[in-house]
This record gives structure tokens, sequence and C-alpha cells, in this order.
């Protein structure tokens, strides 16, 4: 473990063009719940895509992931029945007004997407104590989520669509994807090439709810104290914000 | 919430080279421990990060995270005062060689990166329903986590290194950031400009722990179903990590 001795990256920089292909991946990225076309994903894009998630970060480089292909029409229908149970129970705990807008929405692709991907967590990969995960055990499920991250910007950019649906019962995903105790599930993941994303996310276009100003959410050292906040980042958060 | 009348991106697609450009920020993204050098952040580069930030998906809309900049000398000197404390702990968890080891790992840069971020989770934002968080009241908090990835990217991108420190008795951490009840921090992260960055994570390239095989980590349909994997699928994936 002697640093010095690590090689480093010959090829450091980003070019400005480089730079502005990662926040075009970042800013274009969007929850596909619909638009899926049927056309099968190559195999060289799809291990590039899952490439990309297994080089997320890992608390203590433990690499707590697995990657299911739910590709089978059997296997998809008896993902998308658990589904349809939960989004039952989900759209009774909405009320009035908000149900019925609810009822109407669509939100997951699992039959008509060519490919269904559950990113999983294995609580005890790499031993009972790692680095990093000492005093915070819930660590190795954001590894998982950083590689659900990676792969969505990298199917962004290989214009792929991605849609993560989480109105699951997560004891009946277990069972149906014959998960061990230890293993949860993080990410379900309907993936594949899409007629069009749209300009804005579904739920802000639709009036569902507002993006939030980036500049009411920033504070200094501590919680709430934003009355100190430089003119100079506040013009800059303004300026980005309209690019 | 009519999608017909939703617009729809008109620059949908990338070229090679900005797809290229995504997955170098994926591969050349380190977390950074030291290396920091003292140079300021400017304010448009930091505004840029954080926009990146907030433009994580999140369950619902739901935005849940804020976003705490930690600069002053004290704040730092009290949360690295928590990290020791913590760091302790941490190292009594671990027997005989392994300790000797850890000891000497160098795993945060609270005090010598210029600025400290602390992204959180606020459970209770958008109320107490929230669309996709039915089933799963963790969405929220993998929400604020893909916020850090974003981030961690466009970083790179910008030339940043970023570390994430997940070393810290949660509830003192909350209380030096005065967070309330219902504010959960998710990713403690030290920011700045660096001397190089390693070519390998550094717990790989020392050897406290291998890269897994990516193809010993897919299944199909369901948990360990992995002999009828097919051959074009396992020859990419072979290929895109020698890539």
């Amino acid at each position: 473990m002697e640093n010095q001795s690590l090689e480093i990256q010959a090829d450091n920089f980003f070019t400005e063009d480089e730079r502005a292909a990662v926040y075009k991946s970042i800013f274009t990225r969007r929850d596909v719940r619909g638009q899926f076309k049927p056309d099968p994903v190559p195999d060289d894009v799809l291990a590039r895509v899952l490439t990309a998630a297994h080089h997320a970060p890992s608390v203590g480089f433990m690499q707590p992931w697995n990657f299911l292909l739910i590709q089978s029409k059997e296997a998809k229908q008896k993902i998308h029945d658990l589904f349809v149970k939960a989004n039952a129970e989900a759209a009774a705990m909405f009320g009035g007004e908000k149900r019925d807008i609810y009822t109407k929405l669509k939100l997951e692709g699992i039959l008509s997407s060519p490919i269904n991907l559950c990113i999983t967590c294995d609580r005890t990969r790499s031993g009972p104590v790692v680095i990093g995960r000492t005093h915070d055990l819930d660590m190795d499920l954001y590894s998982s989520v950083c590689a659900a991250q990676n792969l969505w910007l990298a199917a962004r950019a290989e214009g792929l669509g991605v849609g993560w649906v989480s109105i699951f019962n997560k004891q009946d995903l277990k069972q149906a994807l014959k998960l061990p105790e230890h293993v949860t599930p993080i990410a379900y993941l309907c993936i594949g090439y899409v007629d069009y994303f749209f300009a804005k996310p579904e739920l802000e276009a639709g009036g569902w709810r507002e993006r939030l100003n980036l500049d009411e959410l920033i504070s200094l050292d501590y919680w709430g104290n934003d009355e100190a906040l430089p003119a100079g980042l506040l013009e800059a958060i303004a300026q980005a914000q309209n690019s």
C-alpha cells in the first residue's frame, strides 16, 4: 500500500468538448417509462454500459453489485405482475385528485423494453469489516446506486433509454429473482433504444412538481446558514441554471 | 400530465467522441484522499458541478438534496476531529496485519482540500407520499447518492478531485452540521484541484482487494443462472474490460 509507487494517469486533462459531453449526458438523461423500441441492444453496447456500472466507486473497493439481466418473456411477465400489484397499493396511498392523476401515469416499461436489469447489493461481500463501512452500514447500498447512475449516464451516451422502477414489494421481488437473503435489489432498470427523449423530466413538464431553485438548497458550513453565500457564487449558479 | 404535449429533445444523438468523453469521466474518476492543491475552485466551476448534482434523477422528482459547503477552517477542523475519533474506532475493528495496513492508509483530505461538501437527504421533502417511494422508503437516500455521483463525474471532467469520506459517527456529523432530525447526511465530499490522478483505485493498486471479473457478476433472469450467458455477450465483456 505504498502510494509513492502507484501509477498515475498520463491523460489527466479533459478538453472543453469532452467536458461538454459529460454535462450533456447528465442534463439529457431521462427516466424513461415509454417510447421503448423493441430493437435488440447489441452485445458490445450492453457490455460497455455494464462495464461503466462496474467502474462505479465502491466503499472499501467492495464492488457489492451483481447484474441480473431479465430478458425472457416469462421472467419479465412475472416481474410486471409484481409491479401491477404494488402499483395498485401505491395508488390507494394518494388522496383525491392526486390519485386520479397517479393512475394515469406511465411508470414502467418492463414489457416494452428489450432488457430489464436488476442491480443488486451483496451485503456480505468482502467480509464483515469493510474500509469506510465501519460507521455506516448503508455505504454498500450507496455503492450499488452509484453503479446504476454510471450505467444510466453511459446508456444515455449510447442512445439508450433507462427507467428505474421502484414500485415493488421488495420481498416479492427478491423471491422472483431468487436472491439469497443477504442480497438486496437496489435498482430495477428497463433499458432499450427509444423513439425520443423528453426535453424535461415528465413529472416536471406535466406540472406534478417543479424543479427547485438550486441557490435555495445551498448553505455555508452548517444547515440553514445561507445569508453569507458569496454573491459571485450565486451569480454563477444563476448562470449555470440558464445555460 | 399529457405526455403527448411534452417537448422532446431535438439533439438526441451523441457523437463517437462525445460518447468516449462520458466513458473517460467514468473510467478516470478516482476517490481522491491526498494530492489536493490549495488553489481555490472558481465560482463558475463550483456552480457547474453543483448544477450537475441538482440534475440527478430523484424519486417522484423529490429532489431531496441540500448542499452544505464547508469552507471555513474552524468548520473543517471540527469535522476532521470527528473523523479522527471515528477512524480510531474503525482501526480497532480490523485484526492483525490488516490493522497495521489500515492505520497507514490515507482516507480523507478534509483539511487539505479547499472545499468540503456535504450532500444531504431531506426525508420529508414533498410530503409523506411520494411517487415511486411508496414501497421503498430508502429511494430518497438513493436519489441523493445519484446527485453525489453526478457531481463526481462532472468534477472529474473539470479536473477536480473528489473524495468521499464515510468514517464518521452519523449523529456526531449531524450535530456538527446542525442538521434537523429529518435530514440525513449522505455524502461528505472533499473537493479540489489535484497534482495528479492515480491510474487505478488505490485499494486495487495497493493490493488490498482485486477488481472482480465482471462476467462472474452477471446472470440471466434470476440469481446464479449464469450457464446460459450468451457467448457473444461474454466476449464483448472481455473486450470491454481490456479496452
